[in-house]
């Protein structure tokens, strides 16, 4: 059974790193003793180091043990040999960029099919569990080999969603950004998660974590609400 | 002599379309009697009949006529046969991936490159005169074979450039985005273009046009202004 989390944002409000999200991180990973292989590479204007010196101590007040995979020298068996993954956040370009560089994307993305691994992620992370990341909202710095991802979930994710736009600037709002995905992509649909909220995928089902409805957007201008803490049906909305 | 001008944006504050402009691209287009090719390959959201009838009567009004190659049977062939290209803003992904479909890049590259064509382009259509669409705001709706892009600028741009954040989200600032671009890719630097501006470039030379500075961004959090309607040479910026 695919066991997944895939968390909108490293933070909520004014809360701390992950603080909003440690419920949500036991629920993944059970309270047992474990630990959890953490991959780094999205951090682009900070050092793989110093990530790992943000992430560790939350995981470890919450009793769990972290080890970054830039320490390892065999990155794909360090995957292979672990029980759960955390995909921090940053860039999307630079993390699906490196995810191939080391040969990761199809070894992960079968272990967790195959519920051999417990996958976690948050921004950056989460788009990666995708289809593709098609719906990122970051900027494309680096190119990746190919804009297909690990497919954890079927559909695709737009994580850090905030509607409307700032005043007197004329870039997009994020749903008209969204919307144009769906025009150009007319056949598939996507959940748009709130900052605080989360994915969390048992097999074929989702429910939403967090204090707010996800957003299910069918077509351009046409959305509907999926409570918190209900499950459904992953296959009720569209993937690639 | 190439010429070309790369505007920011098709607005400036509650203008009309391109209303900021007009001076702008009659310095390209030197008020000789001719018909623009327009490229509306960005149009996502609307259908190029229409991104044609919002930009048509603009150009008229300026005394040139426009043509929309979504019209003709041979695009390629309209391109040899154009004195002045259009193409205008939108999502940048759509715009590169429908350019190469055309097999339009590399014409339009070495026409412009060998003074045969007038460029002009804004937002998506800037983004694309560089040498990738690496700096584009956009979100990656669909993938282009490749982000390298027609190189009319030797240099990456960042159109529709905005300080700061808004409040209340963990999203990063554009700053930080181009930080990390410039942490990626550290042999290069960037031009970033508040809303109004344009780089007019006359072969080897630029000047930055409108009221405000372009922002040279040469390294991570380092930084300089290049002063509008002043020559200056564009090897002084590094390019790819």
């Amino acid at each position: 059974m695919t066991q997944a989390l895939l968390m909108s944002s490293s933070r909520m409000g004014n809360l701390g790193y992950l603080e909003h999200a440690h419920d949500q991180i036991h629920r993944l990973l059970k309270q047992q003793q474990q630990t959890v292989l953490f991959i780094p590479y999205a951090a682009v204007a900070f050092s793989f180091d110093d990530f790992e010196d943000i992430v560790r101590p939350v995981f470890k007040s919450l009793g769990y043990q972290l080890k970054s995979i830039h320490h390892v020298s065999d990155p794909v068996a360090a995957v292979k040999q672990a029980d759960a993954i955390a995909v921090g956040g940053g860039n999307t370009f630079a993390l699906l960029k490196r995810l191939y560089d080391a040969q990761l994307v199809d070894v992960i993305s079968q272990r967790v099919k195959q519920n051999e691994l417990a996958y976690m992620g948050w921004s950056a992370g989460s788009n990666v569990a995708t289809p593709s990341l098609r719906t990122t909202n970051d900027m494309p710095i680096v190119q990746p080999p190919s804009f297909k991802a690990l497919s954890i979930a079927p559909f695709q994710i737009n994580p850090h969603f905030i509607p409307g736009k700032p005043a007197g600037h004329n870039g997009e709002s994020r749903e008209e950004r969204l919307n144009e995905f769906l025009t150009m992509n007319p056949t598939e649909e996507l959940l748009a998660l709130y900052e605080g909220s989360a994915l969390f995928i048992e097999d074929e089902f989702g429910t939403i974590l967090g204090e707010k409805s996800g957003l299910w957007f069918k077509a351009p201008n046409q959305r509907d609400e999926i409570a918190a803490n209900q499950r459904f049906a992953l296959n009720m909305i569209k993937g690639a």
